[in-house]
């Protein structure tokens, strides 16, 4: 008898593998370009410098011991000073907390803030990373739609009028992920004030803040407001793999974070938040390497961007290529993304629909576009190949 | 107004820090020769063997990037054969799972195993992480006593009968922390005949298996039942900074764990999981160096226990220098650990007492003594100075 216990069958059942990732699965054959992925481009990352900074590391045996649950003590400081330009204020350390990247904030602070039946209120599309941590944690789930301005305060307000009092707004602020979109100066300011007011947290979770193209992304929402937790992470400037994201906290919440990080998986590692530190402290090498970063996305969301412009004209719109790794795109013909699929992966080319993101909203005419893996000659290739699809579709 | 959510109030005072964590850094002070600490010896890790592989993963920009949940291939594959080779079977890779640290694998097993209410049976004194994995996830506890040979069977068959049903049952089979001793071969067959009997699922927590002084451990319980999901990490023998972990476990739990180390934090770093691989591959390099380790912590634990049985003679019991990183001591004088922790300070000398881990017994006569980082004559120096505040306290 092998027998199972009653909560895993139940785990089995109610836990979904993210859709993006199955689908990803599908789309690594070589003769598809794909636009489904959601990774940085591994070619821009810093590898001679992340070996010389491992190699330093490794000159003492310090860094190969277990290290403080809320991070290493000098990576805390390199980021407390990074955050403290950034949000035009003092960012005392114990302000910040070392996650093994930003998802596990994301996942301890849905246990520190959240209780079964907590309200959540997320972006429609949504990042799906945060809306399965929200779900596993039991939350209600509400959802507001995007537009260029980013999260529609219009339809918070609303919800706020119906009596409805969210204990979290999760908003991905910059270079929304998948939307595109960043949310204005004049609605952070506004966010903000909704949180004093109705006493709710915002998650600003932002990762691809300083991966601007032609201008910087306006002040955090932290900015504003005691209220904002802010997330980041080097995954995206960086490398995913030293796994280094960290939150903005008011000490008490970082505080319930440590005790919950002890009993997750005791503490980072003190050897990749060592070369994380010694990165982040090389400012001159750092902005020049960030800069190429930003270039060589900018040229490929621009030509993305101008090719599915060309190609479909008035049969789609989409995001500005301002910044991140994510373009959406809208088809006003009426074209089903799900349903056109097959048949660009038949042409050779691969999406992640719209469907995939939407929490309430139907984005069936809706799909993502990654441009970070792909130079521009692939990428114009590639919207060739979906304008054939849609012709054939 | 800074508003608090009322969840995050609560698990502030619900949550306790560990009581070890809190203790030693009260015991880092230069002139305390700490018994305290619970770390390996970081002189005794393989720096130059790991700056090597650091390199050679450091040649492509491959590891730079996000990595499969279930952890790198390479390295899957490698732990499947190592743990073939433990268990006289065959593991096929889809029943290894790497976590950060196992530390990871106990938290997401208690999400995938447990409900709340669900009953617990830990070892008693217990493995502090462990416990306080189970007691978030809200379990009910129940606690067994340890002997010379591990836990009481006696005791857990005499809770089933009470009709009793664990979902889980945790051990630390090998060298127990804290109490040093190890699982009889006779009791883990038991065991794991019990766990089939009545569907429970036996965690084998096993941090501390090579290093063993003079003969290797009994074959694992998991050897006997499927029932078992086993756990290790390369934190004792390796470094602790790699956060390389796993588990080996039935496939249907391990996709369950897949899921929920989605939303816990995406993935490990490839980086620390190929320097694993490597170091792990290069089985002639590593048979020398765990037996290296195994040496110094042998000459180590002897020399405490052989302090400590000199200075104390009848007026304490201690576990056998058998294996792992800690040594067991119960006062048979009506000494209480508690009370002369602070004249041990004042003498010099620091140690975890009992109470630290107990759960439903009384270990207020006992303690934990670590000798992983301290040379035998600063061990017998440790023994005097107790041996001192014993006298005076």
């Amino acid at each position: 008898m092998s027998p199972i216990a009653p909560p895993l069958a139940r785990r089995l059942e109610g836990l979904q593998s993210s859709a993006i990732r199955d689908l990803l699965k599908l789309t690594a054959r070589a003769d598809i370009i794909s636009l489904a992925g959601g990774l940085p481009d591994a070619e821009l990352m810093p590898r001679d410098r992340i070996a010389r900074a491992a190699a330093a590391a490794l000159e003492g045996r310090s860094r190969l011991q277990y290290t403080e649950s809320p991070g290493w003590g000098p990576l805390r400081e390199v980021l407390a000073a990074r955050e403290a330009q950034r949000l035009g204020r003092e960012v005392p350390i114990d302000e910040v907390f070392v996650t093994h990247g930003s998802q596990q904030a994301l996942s301890l602070l849905s246990e520190v803030l959240l209780d079964p039946g907590s309200l959540v209120v997320v972006e429609d599309p949504a990042y799906v990373g945060a809306l399965q941590v929200f779900r596993a944690a039991g939350a209600r789930i509400e959802a507001i739609p995007l537009d260029a301005e980013g999260m529609r305060l219009d339809a918070l307000r609303d919800l706020l009028a119906r009596g409805e009092r969210p204990a979290v707004v999760h908003t991905v602020s910059n270079f929304h992920n998948p939307g595109g979109v960043t949310l204005s100066a004049a609605r952070r300011r506004e966010l903000a004030e909704l949180a004093g007011t109705y006493g709710f947290w915002v998650i600003e979770d932002d990762p691809y803040g300083e991966l601007w193209f032609d201008r910087p992304a306006p002040d955090p929402v932290a900015t504003y407001s005691p209220n904002v937790i802010r997330l980041s992470s080097v995954s995206k400037i960086l490398a995913p793999a030293l796994r280094v994201g960290w939150m903005v906290a008011p000490p008490r919440v970082c505080r319930a974070v440590e005790l919950l990080k002890q009993g997750a998986d005791l503490c980072g590692s003190a050897l990749t938040q060592q070369i994380a530190a010694d990165l982040l402290t090389d400012t001159e090498w750092l902005t020049g390497h960030i800069d190429a970063v930003r270039t060589a996305y900018g040229t490929r969301a621009k030509a993305l961007v101008a090719a599915v412009r060309d190609r479909f004209g008035e049969r789609v719109r989409t995001s500005d290529a301002a910044g991140g790794m994510f373009v959406w795109v809208d088809f006003t013909d009426g074209t089903d993304t799900n349903a056109l699929l097959p048949t660009a992966l038949d042409a050779g080319v691969a999406y992640v629909p719209g469907s995939a993101f939407a929490v309430a909203t139907d984005y069936s005419h809706s799909a993502r576009l990654c441009f970070t893996t792909s130079d521009t000659a692939v990428l114009e290739q590639a919207v060739d190949r979906l304008a054939r699809a849609h012709t054939l579709g």
